[in-house]
């Protein structure tokens, strides 16, 4: 996957008619589930889309857990939704993969304990959905682009759709509402709708300004013993998401308080500390960064 | 239970020779869970007590979660502890309050997404435990000492101890490791060791310093539609525990952006905007403060 594919010219127009938006898909996320919840009563006002408003995992949000039997964000591969099963999840996301049927693009809105800001997680390369990652990279100063093309743990809720963008906003605690982080996702999740309900002519939003865009290229997991961590991330690194790493630098300290350092390439790191990935053995990630 | 009673001058010596250290009561609040794995393996220095180190919730650690079916904290009241019951967190109370029985000095450590430093929580007016949080607030600038007396929801795991403390430290998120606050508190529990294990004779200790002690007098919920919250704290209150709050003063803020303010006598807020207390129903508690 090159990085110069993510804004080739895209010569069709779109007919885009159904858009689906989701919150909650991670039920103590309640930023998306809280936003869904508002637009449901009031929906925002389009002229050429429809838009849905889905809560992703409402026993999970009920329950205020990430999720009940299995992350269902990593629920949508076909081995998942191929057969019976007595996952709450799996059957959930054949639930979902109904619904989204039709759904011409997806905005499935996330929070993080990672100190992330607002950023645009792409996870496969398409055209429309990069097209509307730039754009919003272009209009708001703090929201950044992030590339993640392969989960082993098993496929999101994405690959149901041809086009879509996933915002993870943060730092901000599992279980809780923070006005900032809820009225920046709204601003933002409004400004992606605005997009999508223009006519559509892509080309004219064409623009020659180059963005920065992360791609993953690796995760990187806590020391353990006995599968359990024995150190945490490094006071140095923590919070400083989408910074670089060179060589030598502090990542972590173990629990006695002795020091960790990097040793590799010069990478960057995002979802430090994501309080959802130590179960995932992830402390956090490394990104390659272009700027295209 | 007035507050003059607090510092009184104790007459006799407190003969402890067991003290335990409770950390994970809730499993999603890893700082206490750690610290209490890292004295597991090696238990802290001591000349004349005892201590034991208890992870309080396993289960609940494990699956990263504040509890399975009951705050086990809320755990402790007669009536859990009286009858057998399905409810996996009433069976561990019972397995607890045994394993406590013969207990002096309990400190149970805590964490919480609000803004609350390095909080000692008082929950029974007792000499020798006013005396430690006391101590610990001369010793340490950044530790505020809060009493909650009661609780309808139901005890706490103190009540089955004659004297003990509750280290509550934040903010942290649920569910993460953060080496400032996993050391302050390691920092915290050592000097109560060091002064537990002393030789006791609690009046050297005395002292005429004054300390400030908050006493929680209410709780405050969210402004909630079909039982949800409808809006979230204010972002001037968001952050701000142990300031007061005076009439007038924003509190909330709605999910469509409208200001909602405090409406009552001045009054110190603490537990701002914790996670685990929005099913509670609470969005923060309101103390008085004293100085004495």
């Amino acid at each position: 996957m090159s990085a110069t594919s993510l804004f080739k010219n895209i010569k069709e127009n779109f007919m885009l008619k159904r858009v689906v938006i989701t919150g909650g898909v991670h039920g103590n996320e309640l930023t998306g589930a809280f936003l869904v919840k508002k637009w449901q009563k009031e929906p925002l006002e389009t002229k050429n889309i429809k838009i849905e408003y889905l809560l992703g995992n409402p026993k999970a949000f009920k329950e205020c857990r990430r999720y009940i039997d299995y992350d269902l964000n990593r629920s949508f591969s076909k081995n998942a939704l191929s057969k019976d099963s007595s996952n709450y999840e799996f059957e959930r996301a054949k639930v979902l993969k109904e619904r989204l049927k039709s759904c011409d693009f997806l905005i499935d809105i996330h929070t993080t304990t990672a100190n992330m800001g607002m950023t645009i997680v792409l996870s496969k390369d398409d055209p429309l959905s990069n097209l509307i990652a730039k754009k919003l990279s272009l209009e708001f100063d703090d929201v950044k682009i992030l590339r993640w093309f392969s989960n082993s743990e098993g496929d999101f809720i994405n690959s149901t759709v041809p086009h879509s963008i996933t915002l993870e906003a943060g730092a901000i605690c599992q279980g809780v509402l923070e006005p900032k982080i809820f009225f920046r996702c709204e601003e933002i999740v409004k400004k992606a709708v605005e997009i999508l309900d223009s006519d559509m002519e892509i080309n004219k939003f064409a623009t020659d300004k180059s963005v920065e865009v992360y791609d993953i290229v690796k995760t990187v997991d806590f020391p353990r013993e006995e599968n359990e961590p024995k150190a945490m991330i490094h006071p140095n690194l923590l919070g400083k998401d989408y910074s670089q790493l060179k060589n030598g630098d502090p990542i972590f300290i173990t629990l006695e308080g002795e020091t960790i350092v990097y040793n590799g390439e010069p990478l960057y790191a995002v979802f430090i500390n994501e309080a959802a990935y130590y179960e995932k053995k992830i402390a956090f990630c490394l990104c390659k960064k272009s700027n295209i």
